[in-house]
């Protein structure tokens, strides 16, 4: 499978690259709005991968060249960058295409990171309504710590929440998070659960601040 | 310490009563609007208790009364009933007490639960809204699967995340909470913080809903 990681160059982009080329044989393409930056990030990340003996090509490219050539874009941007991107990339969808978003909207003030919730509803459905109606939209891959995600020294048991409308689109990135060691994904329903999932991540930060010997963390349900 | 669980004949309220019963010492006393239903419950308690080698005393009273006579007041009513339930014991309470919230707001819909999220801010900002000034407001105990807490045969590794802006106070419901076997405290900041919290208990219903396997959740940062 041929997965595009826009915003690639970016941490949540990289850990996901970078776990995805170390577990699995994606395609994997980095997509950046400066496709040079992308082609540096994906040198990047391929000789992280060849040190620990994983011998694969990734490549870089413009966000919506890299987008017009994969089954699953991935929008590892920021959340105030989430629309523009989707716009930008549109006309390169099709309904084959599986659109990921893991982005959050957080706002800080003096007692902690807050959840920003947009008058959508979620971010993942500003996302939904940027994009064309047939491209089906997967929420995913939000409460992971970047830095933990990108040390490939590092193990862990997380999981992942996976939500969305469209029952085949949403299997294929529970597919593809289940690929990653350590990850387990769990069904959380359609979009409309979107919320609840993006609002753990600032307690994830917060928990991180509060608590001595506690960073990166993820989240397990059990 | 003597604890008062308000609401302790519901759901989350037998759960803490039976696993401090069955961990410590400390003196429960179980409150409900009808003295008898909570002598009722207390007795069913300490015969539960009895049957696993734990005797132990556990008393039956008005709100009101179990509140006067307490240490910790535990808030373990429905979200609707959070402010009456305060109002009505605010001439028991002192800046000795402290009061505890569990409570979280919740509507569902076809796709699932929601987090109801007051105007307030977050359901423990409506108790603190509600109670003496001099009285310190802490959160914990709302990501608790309640059948899970109050059967005694289950064991669990689960986190409560604990915020309030009295560090004291806080301090006390750690310990507490602490206390229980398999149960982690983290310290999540301020008052303000508490609306991520709450909402993480109709996420846990939600997984719980679509996969197969998995109920009584709790969660674990990791």
């Amino acid at each position: 499978m041929r997965i595009a990681l826009l915003g690639g160059t970016g941490d949540i982009g990289a850990g996901l690259t970078l776990r995805w080329g170390f577990d699995t044989t994606h395609e994997l393409l980095v997509g950046s709005r400066d496709p040079e930056k992308a082609r540096t990030k994906a040198d990047e990340y391929e000789t992280e991968l060849a040190s620990r003996g994983v011998e694969t090509t990734i490549k870089g490219f413009e966000n919506s060249m890299a987008a017009d050539r994969a089954d699953v874009v991935v929008l590892a941007v920021p959340a105030y960058h989430l629309v523009d991107t989707v716009e930008s990339i549109a006309d390169r969808l099709d309904g084959d295409t599986v659109l990921v978003s893991p982005a959050v909207g957080m706002k800080r003030d003096e007692s902690g990171f807050h959840y920003n919730r947009p008058g959508a509803g979620s971010v993942a459905a500003l996302a939904a309504g940027a994009k064309p109606a047939t491209v089906p939209l997967v929420g995913a891959f939000h409460n992971l710590p970047a830095g933990g995600l990108a040390d490939l020294d590092r193990t862990f048991e997380w999981d992942t929440l996976v939500f969305g409308d469209d029952e085949d689109a949403k299997s294929t990135v529970v597919d593809l998070a289940a690929e990653i060691d350590g990850l387990r994904p769990l069904d959380v329903g359609g979009l409309d659960n979107a919320a609840e999932v993006e609002s753990v991540t600032p307690l994830l930060i917060n928990v991180a601040r509060e608590n001595d010997g506690m960073h990166d963390l993820g989240v397990r349900f059990q």
